[in-house]
């Protein structure tokens, strides 16, 4: 069967990875992806020989510039897609989504978007069957994917959640983004993380959210008022099982999300990728009916895998199982 | 009536702070303090008219070194005075202890101590009167002051807590500890807060504690579980006529910790000092049975009118309220 | 003799401070303040008595929608005042001369405008008689003015200087700007600080400089190629008996600008300002034909006793030394 | 010919990345690693099927008591190699010297000792010929690597250079050490760091240092006198050709050390090493005598192809350009 042609609209943080992911998959094509400069982003592409064409037209003048030949716009790349992934700043989805109606290709949206732009909002190991064939599907944000990954796993203990969220300010590659020293919570509480999950799954959860000067990882602190009773010692087991979660002992050096980037690096996985969202192991307890656990989120890779399952959910081309364990292979995700 | 005489053992963030603040006391007279070496803090003393002790024979040759003169050791400090204010680090408390009994002086130690090092662990408008003429009182930490000051407010709505607490890695003028650029948990929950604030006031409380690099403030998401009906507006008018609580509104610019902190730099406020709790008056929040908000805690100050007020109290100068108003008024505590 | 009616336009880091500071004197009245919105800054001021101003028309309506009273527009402010202190963000106030102009009062501008700007670029202990009576001055920038204080001091022996400047990112009370966790340089070298310089004293210098995540002060690697002999002891004399700079021992504790900054708080000055240049004793030493010291520049203070000056050589209020005192004095500047 | 049978004392920062690199080598074998503890990088060494010892008896107990199985101690890897690689933290190589003699092995030292430990302070392209057939050679530090590149390849040019080292404060994985908002300066001036370069490089050089709180790299503002005239462009097409010497220009988007370390992960180079120096395109200048520039050194790196080379040099393996170009190809160096 012919691979499905992907293009992405946006080789930023997300856009770069999910590229690569595309790349590794062998029902798959990259065609293309858009760059709005001529940045060293953009001549990593080309020396990949990635075909770069210009985010619209008015931002071909910077390329001709300096002499870099783009491919062509996005209008032409999307002529050449079955799918484009609309890796844009977070609001520019909607902004776009009209180009690839009018061009007749599925699309990708992520987590910086509203609900309301996609058909479904997704994470692969929850509700990968409702984006079967879908023409809009919503990766969610790499907070909701987290959230959603472990709480998938534990839904039927679930009376209610509160997670509270310590975000992390900019990704490692921003150096414009502060604070440098503060911490800025999310003064609206509970924040809109918990009706985001709701999305996905539903559970009755809220959320508090807090900015802080570090660029790894984000934490989450979370609470679990159990609907029926569980042990620690079972909710590790689930977690064991669960795909796409990994267990993290601080006795092993785990002490913060530095560590945890330290394992991905001792990986040698790509840009230092924990694709997995990572709990740690000491924390699991329980207290009467309530279940307590922290997790680490790695921003700029884990939803990822999660837009390679939606694209095979989208077209069909594999159950969501087939396709969870093909994406974890093709990008070594450990379970 | 004579004046308290008071000593303070261990010149450090909370020692200077609450020297500073007796010598603005009416019924109390700073002796002394004591230092283990000679650098500009204790200059800075000295140059205030401060007695300077060694804070044990061994360190007096640091002192004598550089011809820096001190008043004696600790043990000289101890027979000058009535009572004797502990501020040194974590844990030195509990063992110099049997120094202070066998002065027959009083003593205060700080939250880094076990409770069981005094009769009663202490927070000023929560429990005044268990400290009246005791000898051995604990002023317990900033993060437990900061919750029991808010929590002990709303005490008769409280089913149960759970508090989330960011902590600042080190303070404004400690440039050894990190992390740089990291989130460390305490991969133990619920931690060791919860218990520290049952110290002082009987409710049924969790916590779980995060380390960031900051060094303003700690700061606090708290999720309280409602034992009656309570509204928003209820708790902000609580907030407003609770002592050492300030409300703060983000629509004014307070939009993290670094303009919490501006706020008392404005006030010319000695060290910047922010003696009141300040929560965020926008993330007041009631859905269902469930209050939601958010506070800061200066680290460095909130405990300073505790160790006056627990001082009056051990030796019966005042009744709670008469020294509350009294510390304020000599510290400039806004209400 | 009548005050010197001052007005001063931007109620910002620079501003406020100034504005306390005209408060300090005997010499000047502070007629009022402008704002662009009205924020916890604004607040502050009407609690302290300052008339507050709308920065313009267009702004008026943020006010009145908070029903905050403002005393009129700038325009009105221009009406009142015999100078006006712009500390405006850099560049607007080349946009605000015109104005400034029109009203027919003087002006001084901050180190952010092209020198252009105005009539002379001053720092007060190196050429205030060339603001004698003039229309328009400008008192350098932080950085500038920390460089000449000490260079300045050390003129006759300087052939070359070859200045480092490690630059904070952000201020206290700002918690947008970044980076988090990077090293940004100034690609151009040498810098525009050097040029800046000899705008006000002629001296051959260059500059190199770079933004690293801290919030408190500059620091300055300084290298001067001596034109004459001179020693480490000599100079340690000379900056001794140099106003508006210090000397700190890393022995005494000053490990980094952490301390440097407590020092300041100890002092209990206003906002911690530091107004006085920071050189590390132990820094200073000289090498064959080449000196070297190592200096701290509180950004947020340094240059607001510039400003007192200025409006005195401006008014011939004084002559240089009769004003630096008495500036000093007011301001309890150490020497 | 048989493979030189290389162990590595001290499995952290430096030691795990010599240990991979050596595995890269066709003619080299490495035998086995040291750790003091069995923490996650222990694992992950067992993991990839390396023999790990303990770094000695007396750490033993720590592997026995998690059923963690060494393969003896350091004197049994000692026993089964032909070099071994001491990459323990700084100052303890000199102790360990002696075993190394005792055992008959060569050894490699980190650039954390003095240069009186070995017979040969390295730098692979400036010295290899000095290290031929020698016993014990000591790498040096990262910094001095970074200076001794770029000035060996413009040595003839160098009548002084001054640098001035803006140093991160940690490691990427280190989340203990600080400061997290300040900048320390090194008071002694001129810093060990010039004297050090002169152990590999008789040229005329001081040096001052900074700590600022970043964990990505080391930064060096580097002017240097000249003997005879040079261009800019010059020293550009020098660089250019230099190895391990890259340049990067902030118009293509190299703003800080964050897009450079992002370089680096883009290659998908392990633990996103930079072995390259990076010196920024724009910031070479040359004004009258002077050449500036400013450069970036990825301390967890830059020094690993320096043990390789050395190891080679030590046996007489290959000659210089031989060595350079074997471990820029195993390492993918780009030049």
């Amino acid at each position: 069967m012919a691979k499905v042609k992907v293009g992405i609209n946006g080789y930023g943080t997300i856009g770069k990875r999910v590229a690569y992911a595309v790349t590794k998959q062998d029902d798959m094509k990259l065609v293309g992806v858009t760059k709005t400069k001529p940045d060293f982003e953009a001549y990593r592409a080309r020396e990949l020989g990635i075909p770069v064409y210009a985010a619209s037209e008015e931002f071909l003048p910077r390329f001709e510039n300096v002499g870099f030949e783009v491919a062509g716009t996005l209008n032409d790349l999307l002529n050449e897609v079955d799918i484009i992934v609309d890796a844009t700043p977070g609001g520019m989805g909607e902004k776009n989504k009209p180009l690839y109606e009018k061009a007749g290709v599925k699309a990708i949206f992520q987590g910086g978007e509203k609900a309301s732009v996609a058909e479904v909002s997704f994470v692969a190991q929850a509700n990968y069957e409702n984006a079967l064939g879908k023409d809009y599907v919503r990766v969610v944000s790499c907070n909701t994917t987290g959230l959603t990954r472990t709480l998938s796993a534990i839904q039927d203990y679930i009376d209610y959640v509160y997670a509270v969220m310590i975000r992390r300010a900019a990704d490692p590659n921003d150096s414009k983004r502060g604070p440098v020293n503060a911490i800025t919570p999310s003064v609206t509480v509970p924040s809109h993380h918990g009706p985001d999950v709701q999305t996905v799954i539903p559970i009755n959860i809220e959320t508090s959210a807090f900015v802080v000067p570090t660029t790894l990882m984000h934490v989450h602190s979370i609470m679990v008022e159990l609907k029926k009773p569980v042990e620690a010692k079972d909710v590790v087991d689930i977690f064991e099982n669960t795909t796409r979660v990994l267990l993290f002992e601080k006795e092993k050096g785990f002490e913060s999300t530095a560590q945890l980037i330290e394992f991905a690096r001792n990986l040698h996985r790509e840009w230092n990728n924990l694709y997995e969202i990572a709990v740690w192991k000491e924390s699991i307890s329980v207290r009467g009916n309530r279940l307590f656990y922290i997790q680490a989120v790695h921003q700029e890779s884990d939803v990822v895998p999660e837009n390679i399952d939606a694209i095979r959910a989208m077209f069909e081309l594999a159950d969501k199982w087939e396709s969870i364990k093909k994406t974890n292979k093709s990008l070594g995700i450990l379970k």
